[in-house]
């Protein structure tokens, strides 16, 4: 692995060498090492884990946020941004509005590179601490049937955690979204209520106001699909409520205080370690 | 303690030791450790204080200004943003618009929270490095006469140094202000050059521009008392005069060269060791 | 040296000693230290070289950009700023839209004082890497021909250069502009393929939109003088390509596969290490 691209270059073996690191939660100095931020898009969230992981790791920090208006005004492009940067870090994080910006990035730089979310397209390491997470509960994933819900077609972190958990072989991945929110080309259910005596592990997805250029379509849209503590009384003992973050009103918040739910409790702090091992792996010599 | 959130939390004996270990200045590592500092308005002095106060422990920094932005644009609420950090971070530094936003943070974080100023509320960490700078010039506070003087309704390091203060029984304190901005219930005078002869600390405050709804009553009212050299000529000999910074135009730049000027000989280095002492005594392990 | 503020005050001794320490690579740490990177106009090269540079040699940073902003809403004075972070910082690096800004710091600051670039006046760091990368492959620069292209008049970077190379006599120095962006009371040219030919250093510089009130002046002006695979077949096999970056379209991004194109493979990993130099000199004790 030179660059951290894309959910689906990995193997379940590299998904086991991070995860292994990750667990055992023995690091190596990264004292000397410099870690470029390049945020194109606010995203204080994985911002801020990339940026605790890299000083936990003892490297240095490069913090650029708000990249989109500095670019701009000088008229420079993307790429010339990117190729500096790699003489400046010994690693790149990038997050970009437009899919496919981290492999133009993994194209110029000379250091490798980590997507940390492009427009609708890729959000690797999110779907590493997902993954992370569930293996956490359930040792046989082939046992396992996973819901996921919301705006499936613009939320990119469904789309990387898809193609990972797809080496596991799921007993069953339920897709459930408003029909204007499904992932084009595969069948969906607009019921929730039918697949969540089944499901295992309720992974909920906020319906992105940013992605709407219509204001009235995301007022239509984004409560269609709520999690209340109503909804958890028919969710099996031995499952777990999921969710990226940022929430907006899809989980209620008396939710959160539900042992199920993980999203607070285990998915930021693993993906801390996740992202720990990831940039170990890459810059450890 | 826990939380650093208000003044009023502070028993003499928890001052004692905080000023100890600052005056000390031999300071534990912190290395490992990473401060993510909140900060929801703009305060480069506040901000960069802790900013190098946690580097220099050799600890790692989380640094987010501007927030207010970054939030409003993906609707998240304030609780799930502390919540995340504190899973992201080993302590809290929030800085905050609104009255009580620190004590909001301090119940949902997991991690120590410090209240880096929030709205009309308080400002501990300034108080505790102004009273500190007084005692470094009178060992018997019971013997000082405080003169506080500006916008004492709207000033927040005037309430929590108050707090403070009042556990070392000063001789008299002063409250001198325009009436509209009289502390509330307290009273005041609006006439400086009376108290001026019996002054020890003359603590000035800026009146603050972004408090006021209406520019013109800020225009009316920011110049209505203005230390100059005129000023400093019928102050002791062995008084200190004394700002929280951003100083306006209620201190004349060439008061600045007066020895009893200490607000940047003195002050801000205080609010370095404060600062150390504080996130030591909170992390240290 | 106390402070760096313009290349004129670097003699050529001073310059070898930055040299062969950013030849050499041994660095001193400058652990328990802080650099201030106070930056009142977007510059993320040049704020990225330095953030970078200081953390490499084991240092903390206080990173401040888009002062304008804070500054103002206060209505703070920059030199109540500068004192301020002189005194919580050992270093302060500034970036400044006005000519004089940085002459200014350092009449404040109780700390060294660096100059990234203030207003069309000067950008000596720029200059001293752009002098250390011609040096690297010009061993003797009294045979070298060094010609400078575009945006003259407003270019800092070129101001800085022409003082350090005039310690190192040149052969000759070419300046090939538009008459509107000449350096006032410098016999100039408008012909670039007349001096291609002897031209040992091409260096080229971006026609800054920002600089310009009237868009129509600078659209008419800009694309002047670009460098494209034609131009560089009229230069000497032995000759280099230099640009401060960032490029807009004044070399052609064909060019960058030219092995004499320097300005990404050379340039900015020079300043990483001019930088070191510096900030290893003037805090190292």
């Amino acid at each position: 692995m030179k660059h951290i691209l894309s959910a689906k270059d990995f193997s379940k073996e590299d998904i086991e060498n991070v995860f292994a690191l990750a667990r055992k939660k023995v690091w190596p100095t990264l004292a000397g090492k410099v870690m470029a931020a390049l945020f194109y898009e606010p995203s204080t969230r994985t911002y801020g884990s990339f940026i605790s992981a890299m000083q936990r790791l003892g490297g240095g920090i490069i913090p650029i946020s708000g990249m989109g208006n500095t670019s701009v005004v000088k008229g420079e492009t993307f790429r010339d941004t990117v190729e500096t940067f790699s003489k400046l870090s010994d690693i790149i994080v990038i997050r970009h509005p437009e899919s496919g910006a981290a492999h133009i990035a993994a194209e110029v730089s000379t250091v490798p590179v980590i997507n940390a979310g492009d427009g609708t397209g890729e959000h690797p390491t999110q779907a590493l601490l997902d993954l992370f997470t569930i293996q956490s509960h359930f040792h046989d994933i082939s046992e396992v049937t996973v819901t996921f819900v919301g705006d499936l077609k613009n939320g990119r972190t469904v789309h990387s955690l898809r193609s990972l958990l797809s080496l596991y072989h799921p007993k069953k991945v339920h897709f459930v979204s408003p029909r204007e929110l499904a992932i084009p080309g595969i069948t969906g259910s607009d019921n929730l209520e039918e697949v969540l005596p089944e499901t295992d592990v309720l992974y909920m997805t906020r319906v992105q106001k940013e992605r709407f250029s219509d204001p009235l379509s995301y007022e239509r849209l984004k409560d269609r699909f709520r999690v209340t503590s109503a909804t958890m009384k028919k969710l099996k003992k031995t499952a777990i409520l999921m969710h990226p973050l940022p929430r907006v009103t899809e989980i209620a918040t008396d939710v959160d205080r539900d042992p199920r739910a993980v999203y607070f409790r285990e998915q930021i702090k693993n993906g801390l370690y996740v992202r720990m091992a990831l940039l170990s792996l890459l810059l450890a010599t």
